[in-house]
């Protein structure tokens, strides 16, 4: 009951799926066909590395852990049972050794993921020979040490009690091809129980991203206790048990932390500001002014009264506050998708306009240069929204990373300004997409930006694209997004995952890669994701993820 | 950072949210505004019913535990503590007393949902007076108290610890507007565990869904155990803990039927039967033959050799012992997707049909009636997919139910034929559409059906579009249906719920309803299922579901 083949398309070339189903693909790696048993005794010492700092002990406990629980059946007919014959012949492994390059420094993995990221040092070298003698994981960072442990634990499979691999000898070489992989959830349209992100920051580990960019506060809820001012989420949380308490969040960054994840909060502002209006009125215009579509993309309308030096004053002040809680180095003050009719009809802003003699955009750049004097006082970094490049053309400090969201076509003109660049493109990345329209009083309600974003689709772009050889420098990495207007615990899981594993490739790996040879190792990480605890979605009917390419266009 | 006005359409005049947020809207209903509290000793009373048989005492306990431990704040702004003034003056209702109208024969309520569709009677009337004395609930069914006792449940909040209701005095004259009101799940791309699907049962009961179109086998996979077949399962099931037992299968339908539900087992045959061949290759033309495009709309090709006699007696003893492990009166022999290229090529079926003298159409006209003979013998009403009628065009018995799932355009030609119609439309109903698609080596994956088809859609859908009076008649109804290519375990309640609860009121409040009346009651379908334990997703911010028309478009 399903024209399939009502999309034909010119299909690629299929290409033999790799040898191993590691993801993302190492940038370096020979593997051979030999198999290799897992001894019921193995243990990864950390012996060679003196002070190994508790996060990297954790997760080397964590490692073997899922090594012996994640019980894998291989993906192929007969889930594993044909490799008996190999892997009973074969010589068994009893130690990893992670060791550190000569004169490395050691430090946490907590400190190497929260450094800026021209600093971090994510490469590591992973060898597994077929003998039996010890496997060896060296890296110059506890980071990259920690991203070799979590390639190390996709190479197993289980079967009847044997935790094994096919592909030994195996020889990487890896690093990625940019700084910044990363994932965006809101938590203010629909709030997340911690245990929610716990789960979510894990599973961004498996796959080395390295970055929860945390849309926690909007118009419609102010989920955060910033303390100093927790007024803001005493009158503007949905509920006082959808509350991140100061605890809840030194929990979420340090867990983060230890899995090479930092935390880049965003506290989205003059736009996205309608519940601040709670606690604090007189700093809100068109607070919840109807009709909402005049003032603001999506309900309710509200935003800062930025030509206000008071208000200024109590939004730097909320920053720095925010930037104590966040110990990473980026922080975005937001500045999309900014409404002007909000400030055209409201009398104190231009009273306040007329009194200092400014436009509105001169106020504007008042406002975004004491908001970035402010981080780079607590040495943060600035992220911004794209419209504050491209629409309000407000004053930036060089160094602000831009996420461009409306479109991929509008990366070209952020480099052009010399800015440092986030792929987060609405028509590539967005997770919500197609999903359905949520605004109400639409009979059809279509999403605002159909079609559903595939994994294919994020997995095939190209981050250079139209760039000039200066321009493609300023790419620093991308990630997908999660806009939460119809989502919620319910259904985080299956919406984010597998999906967001493609840009966690697309970047680690670099451009270029196959969805055809892609496919088969996008199924073990969903699979892997499930032993784990993570409802990641089938992709296929699992009669074609256990026959890699039966099921292609033109198998 | 997200363009909600880029799809501005032009837009219904908002109405009024309904008094109550029951689901379906009942046909009949008239409701006040005084507040009722539920006595801590509520009972339901079912005394006068001489021989109350035990599913319907077991639905009277689960409505009474369901309404103490729903624990649903009212969707509003403080969740019903604006309520406490109104409800702590309240009456307190102590007792809902059931009873049959006179003269009624006393029969379980599985026996009546079972009934022919003709037959089954689902009405009830409800009052609940304000002065707290006993609310009633009357019906002529077993069948119809239980849907009452569904709306009585749905009348209920709770407020620190205080359950109660604003809307009394409540009278309530419901009946269904159509006797078929569906859902059909996929269970062979991907297998769901017995616990997957009563849980599902529960959910669909919610909303007074009354027939469960249990896809169950197709090329992929055969998890249906048969008595007398039980290698169709042991060769072709996906994995020996993938299999519906004969006890899971007795376990399914007396969970469905207590619940007022009948099951409508699909057999579908002669295409979609590639698995067969595990068990009996002589029976399969064209298994997994490559390319699969070629002689199927989707991988694996196979279809089952209908000219040869002895395929024919195999599938009529199937669907015989099939048929007797179900005892509703529906049985689905599928017919969709027929690939006659897989015949062309396939050399036993040529000569089979030299032999005969008959073209391939008259060999499928002989197979489909002895079908249909059998279905009959067992009292079966026949069921099939559209291209039966539309496209092979086979001799059908007149009484043949005729599911309409290419396009809602075909609805018009299978009535003119003359045979009944269930609507399952995959440009209305496809739960799967818009998700993407699953199909290897494709590097755009977008779905076959796109755009997602939203609750919107569905609840806006005029079953009896461009029909005759006459032709009108012949509509039983509609569902929605889940094709699992890229579903499973993981994503089943979020990728159906709350969206299947539209057509369930399409089909029993009839036509013409209201998206933007129906979003606040809807919600209150998805908060509700969440309090029993399914994972319902969210269709707005909670800011917006707290009140009622804020977010509207043109609010």
């Amino acid at each position: 009951m399903a024209r399939k083949l009502a999309l034909l398309v010119a299909a690629l070339v299929a290409v033999a799926s790799p040898a191993t189903a590691l993801w993302p693909q190492p940038r370096n790696i020979t593997t051979g066909s030999t198999a290799l048993r897992l001894s019921p005794g193995f243990t990864i010492s950390l012996s060679s590395i003196d002070g190994a700092p508790e996060d990297l002990v954790q997760a080397v406990t964590r490692t073997e852990s899922y090594i012996k629980t994640d019980k894998l059946g291989r993906l192929v007919v007969g889930r594993g049972s044909s490799d008996v014959a190999a892997y009973s012949r074969a010589k068994t492994l009893s130690q990893l050794t992670l060791s550190l390059s000569h004169g490395a420094k050691v430090q946490s993995i907590t400190t190497e993921a929260q450094k800026p990221l021209e600093e971090r040092d994510e490469a590591y070298t992973l060898t597994v020979p077929s003998d039996g003698s010890a496997a060896k994981l060296t890296a110059s960072s506890t980071l990259g040490l920690f991203h070799g442990l979590t390639t190390f634990g996709q190479l197993w499979y289980e079967n009847d009690g044997t935790i094994y691999t096919m592909t030994t000898p195996v020889d990487i070489e890896d690093s990625p091809a940019y700084p910044y992989r990363g994932f965006m959830l809101d938590t203010a349209r629909n709030f997340f129980p911690v245990s929610d992100i716990l789960r979510t920051l894990d599973a961004m580990s498996w796959v080395k991203i390295n970055t929860f960019h945390w849309h926690v506060v909007d118009s419609q809820s102010f989920p955060l206790e910033v303390p100093g001012f927790t007024d803001l989420a005493a009158k503007g949380a949905y509920d006082p048990t959808m509350v991140y308490t100061s605890a809840d969040v030194q929990n979420i960054v340090a867990y983060a932390g230890a899995r090479g994840i930092d935390v880049m909060v965003e506290i989205d502002t003059p736009g996205h500001t309608a519940v601040i209006s709670q606690a604090h009125p007189e700093f809100v215009a068109c607070a919840q002014a109807t009709p909402w579509s005049t003032f603001a993309n999506e309900p309710p309308a509200g935003q800062l009264r930025f030509a206000d030096p008071s208000v200024t004053q109590y939004t730097t002040e909320l920053l720095h506050a925010v930037a104590e809680m966040f110990p990473g180095t980026m922080l975005s003050t937001g500045g999309d998708e900014l409404n002007t009719n909000c400030y055209d009809a409201d009398a104190e802003t231009q009273s306040l306009l007329k009194s200092t003699g400014r436009t509105l955009e001169e106020a504007l750049d008042v406002f975004v240069q004491a908001e970035q004097k402010t981080l780079a006082s607590v040495g943060k970094t600035p992220v911004v929204w794209e419209e504050m490049v491209l629409v309000q053309n407000v004053t930036l400090s060089s160094d602000t990373l831009v996420l461009v969201w409306i479109s991929s076509d509008d990366v070209k003109a952020v480099a052009q300004k010399g800015f440092k660049v986030i792929h987060a493109a609405s028509n590539f990345f967005y997770l919500d997409c197609g999903g359905g329209g949520w605004v109400g009083d639409n009979p059809q309600g279509n999403s605002w930006c159909d079609p559903f974003k595939t994994w294919q689709l994020g997995y095939t772009f190209d981050p250079l694209a139209n760039l000039t050889t200066d321009e493609a420098k300023l790419v620093m990495g991308g990630q997908h997004l999660l806009w939460t207007e119809q989502s919620g615990p319910e259904n985080l899981d299956p919406i984010v995952w597998p999906r967001a594993a493609s840009s966690a490739e697309l970047f680690w790996s670099g451009a270029g890669g196959n969805v055809t040879s892609a496919l088969p190792r996008l199924h073990d990480v969903s699979f892997r994701m499930r032993q784990r605890g993570v409802n990641s979605i089938n992709l296929q009917p699992l009669w074609c993820a256990l026959r890699p390419d039966a099921c292609d266009l033109n198998a």
